[in-house]
């Protein structure tokens, strides 16, 4: 199955295998050895010499630490959302009590730096800023580093969503000065889903000794106080780690920046692929475009769910769209585990199959 | 290496092997497939007709969801503790801000249902008790037949850890009107850590429809949802899933009433094999030994970090004390995937090990 969704991406034959060994104590020698090699590790794909934790949890999960863990009740946050998981990051922030801003933009559009420095200017009582990297459903890359440089020059806490990026998009945490970053096992990073990753700036672990959110199972301070120990507070997900450690190795020995080129080369194929089909990708300005999922209108007369099946059929999985986007789009996610070959049999499929579920060509193009 | 610890616990190589299996989309007709079968044999092992949602996330977290759904900020909560885990439950109760009164008993006993009856007698405004069916610090296992019976004679919500006791101990969740009941995958169900399973009452979906406390990942009523439609909320840990498929057929091979014989057997040779080398078991009153994992004081003159490195070097872990126990106890588990001969193994290289530790056997049983 050629699984093109954005995420749970496939994983290498290795990163499977390394699941088969056996458990071992979570408090004992030999998962102290994976914990502190995988920390080190991820803290490279991060760019970061700041803390970085490992949660057993998915990447929403991994959003809730980012709120709960750095923010209090009442207190007042910019949320900064481009799509359904920057809803989702603004949501679990009021969930918890703060006091949210929302500065929603159109689906397929970037936030605007300018904007999002009006709207700090506007309200000095603002203390911190939530932002997604790579916005999953709509296909949309924000320019974080022009986002951080507003939010840092009005000093405030910047909380990041970079489940979807980190690991396949250049994310360089300690040049952009970000506070809190997400990202999530099951993206990038070739491995299944069932952990998440977090790394703590200075200023985060600052926010973190005022922050009165109540928090428990995400706690990561807890995480990080058993970390210099060589553990988890909690029985952590060890088979995932085994899967970590060597997709970590197999990322290691292809390089972080033939990983980003990679995926930059995949995205811009995949966009071609399908606008040589008269398709019309959501992203409005390719500035923007993400390199690890692509969306697409659906063209007028082909419904998304007879897409898709048509898609199975021929052992291709494609994404819908989510909330409002449901029905309206689908999204091929490239991220991670990914080869040109595999764009190449998703275009040629979608192209098979186009005309089958309605697709008139020549009327979409014209 | 023989794993005896009382969890991570060793997986049979069938289960290990199902990992090795791609990923699916979550949202798609394989997971569904695997999701629907796994929890209606979950809901074999509960014995119960409750629904059973499953979250990523380690037993902590499922105890974390088993107080946020269900009660409020405020709310009057009688905390039965026998041990570590017990304290654990009562004390994410009073981080999301319920009020709280402890009933902790003594390490090593069990939990008396007539002290809990006269608690609850005492003040009516308690609303809910928490209370751990096996005590995993401890090696105790609660009489919750009796518990149960005294609760719901007063009237009260109860929510059970049965983390390291479902599935290998008997725990008839629907005859005990129990109405919240977690478990977790790492324990007797030769999984490996990473899930959490939660069964809900009819009226544990009534305090849940009125409960206050914040919550998001660990929304059991989100699960419900999304469950209803063949998924999860969040991307859930499908590797581990796979593995939980295979684990429920083994297990439904073996039979339930097996399962808890073989648990039965092999606890009480453990007991009696420390017993005939002088050693003495922490629980005060055999009727209510663990039959997943013995705690053993470490007789005079043994440290327990030595015997623990002994044993090792014989391929043999055991796990130390928590809390006040730490260097005063180890812990032998068994559960799981666990074997008479997995028993006779630990026993005899414990034996063996002992005099090199500073255990003079004739000063310990004079």
């Amino acid at each position: 199955m050629n699984l093109r969704i954005p995420g749970p991406t496939p994983c290498p034959e290795e990163v499977l295998a390394a699941m088969t060994k056996q458990m071992v104590d979570h408090r004992g020698p030999e998962f102290k050895d994976v914990l502190l090699r995988v920390t080190e590790r991820l803290k490279t794909f991060f760019q970061t010499k700041n803390d970085v934790v490992t949660l057993t949890a998915a990447g929403t999960g991994g959003l809730e630490a980012a709120i709960v863990n750095f923010l209090s009740p009442g207190e007042r946050v910019l949320a900064v959302s481009i799509g359904v998981f920057g809803d989702r990051f603004a949501k679990i922030a009021e969930t918890y009590g703060a006091s949210v801003t929302r500065l929603r933009f159109e689906d397929g559009s970037a936030a605007d730096p300018e904007r999002i420095a009006a709207a700090l200017a506007d309200d000095p009582s603002i203390s911190a800023v939530t932002v997604t990297h790579n916005e999953t459903s709509t296909g949309v890359t924000n320019d974080l580093a022009a986002i951080a440089k507003v939010v840092k020059a009005a000093d405030k806490l910047i909380l990041v969503d970079a489940v979807s990026s980190l690991s396949a998009i250049d994310l360089p945490v300690d040049a952009l000065e970000l506070d809190v970053v997400v990202s999530g096992s099951q993206k990038g990073w070739m491995v299944p889903p069932g952990l998440s990753f977090i790394s703590v700036s200075p200023r985060g672990w600052e926010a973190n000794a005022k922050a009165t959110m109540p928090r428990f199972y995400l706690d990561v301070r807890e995480a990080k106080k058993s970390l210099d120990k060589g553990q988890t507070p909690w029985t952590p997900a060890v088979s995932i780690f085994y899967a970590l450690d060597v997709a970590l190795d197999m990322m290691l020995a292809e390089g972080m920046a033939n990983i980003f080129e990679r995926h930059r080369r995949i995205a811009q194929r995949t966009r071609e692929g399908v606008k040589e089909m008269g398709l019309k990708p959501l992203v409005r300005d390719e500035r923007y475009a993400s390199n690890t999922v692509t969306a697409v209108w659906a063209p007028e007369g082909v419904e998304v769910k007879a897409l898709r099946a048509a898609l199975r059929e021929r052992n291709v999985v494609v994404a819908g769209g989510q909330g409002a986007l449901d029905g309206k789009i689908f999204r091929i996610g490239h991220l991670g585990y990914v080869t040109d070959a595999d764009i190449e049999e998703t275009l040629s499929v979608l192209h098979d199959v186009l005309p089958k579920v309605g697709y008139h060509a020549a009327a979409a193009t014209a």
